[in-house]
């Protein structure tokens, strides 16, 4: 049995739980995980056995539980140091880390608007100020750590850290809604739906059978 | 001149901009204070020269520049390893993580309906499902940790942590606007409500000229 079990929700809807599976499949780290399928039957009182909150994902190591999807992701860069989760160096880790919480606690626009959805291909969305907004600030982070960090590698900070797992799920908006973006932003795009785990998550996302109509923007 | 800069909004209003200046002043950590009061008059642009977000808080060490108020008590926890500025065990740490995180990333009818406010004094509010049951969890997250910590001191970890740093602006809110709470949670809001930097906070933050109509829920 691993040391590592991780709950999840729905592949195709939950965007908090594609973040920290990403981040321990791309570092390696073995897992069990536990899907949980949202809003089902029972489905509250079975998460509650896992997390606290209430909420997906959760993260057990050993009899230690950890939730919140920013809070496993900090968790496991301490568990693993040698492993560099977050970029090595100071400044780096200082702007991986506000990227990374600004997605946290923010763009509510894009999440409201354009939720996670594997299945779903350029529907149509109608551009609000706000959501506008989001999106450009979404690609001017994307811009201003490629451009301090291309020569190491492909990702926001070279290598895969924290923050691409963190902007994953808008990496998949953007691609699912068609949002158009400059060529920096899509070739970091083509370089994130290039990884096999995300196309492996977005294969089991898009066989699940549940349909949850709350999470579909033309339901 | 301080090594360290934090740009901060309204006392009177900018509860994100508590949560990093109460745990600087609560760890001895010597910064300088810029004040941007929020949506007057060129603000944003004073703003953007410091936060690339154009949010408040930013902090800035020598050359580096952090956002967002989670990541800004991470980074300084990063930098003063000594201070143990997260509880220092594994599992507390994780346990303070998650809290933090929640917080962080959740709460939006108190955020809403109980805005921060230093002037507020036993406003009456409706009470609905959804703020119900948001302050029943902010209760249940302040017992489970004071349940495991009491013996070594006052704070939801025993020591000031940046839990408490978190959760200060709750505090603050449930007692401004009357929140009923059990004896644990109540002890817990005093002992928050008795730190003189919190005082000195409010105090400025009362004295502050500014009146945001859209921050105040009865104007």
């Amino acid at each position: 049995m691993s040391l590592n079990r991780l709950v999840i929700g729905n592949k195709n809807y939950s965007s908090w739980s594609l973040r920290p599976w990403l981040l321990l499949r791309e570092f390696g780290i073995p897992f069990s995980e536990v899907k949980i399928p949202l809003y089902a039957e029972g489905s509250k009182e079975t998460l509650l056995r896992y997390s606290p909150s209430g909420k997906v994902p959760a993260f057990c190591h050993e009899n230690i539980t950890v939730w919140d999807s920013l809070a496993i992701c900090e968790f496991v860069a301490d568990l693993y140091p040698e492993k560099n989760i977050w970029p090595p160096k100071l400044e780096d880790k200082a702007l991986a880390r506000s990227v990374s919480n600004e997605m946290h606690s923010g763009f509510f626009a894009i999440r409201n608007s354009l939720p996670m959805n594997c299945r779903k291909q350029m529907v149509f969305h109608p551009m609000t100020e706000s959501l506008k907004s989001e999106i450009d600030r979404v690609c001017e982070i994307w811009r201003v750590c490629r451009s301090r960090h291309s020569e190491k590698g492909p990702f926001l900070f070279g290598e895969f850290s924290i923050a691409d797992a963190m902007y994953a799920p808008i990496v998949l908006r953007f691609n699912s809604y068609g949002i158009t973006v400059g060529s920096t932003e899509s070739e970091y795009m083509s370089t994130v739906l290039s990884l096999s785990s995300l196309k492996e998550w977005i294969a089991e996302g898009v066989a699940e059978k549940e349909f949850l109509a709350d999470c579909e923007v033309d339901a």
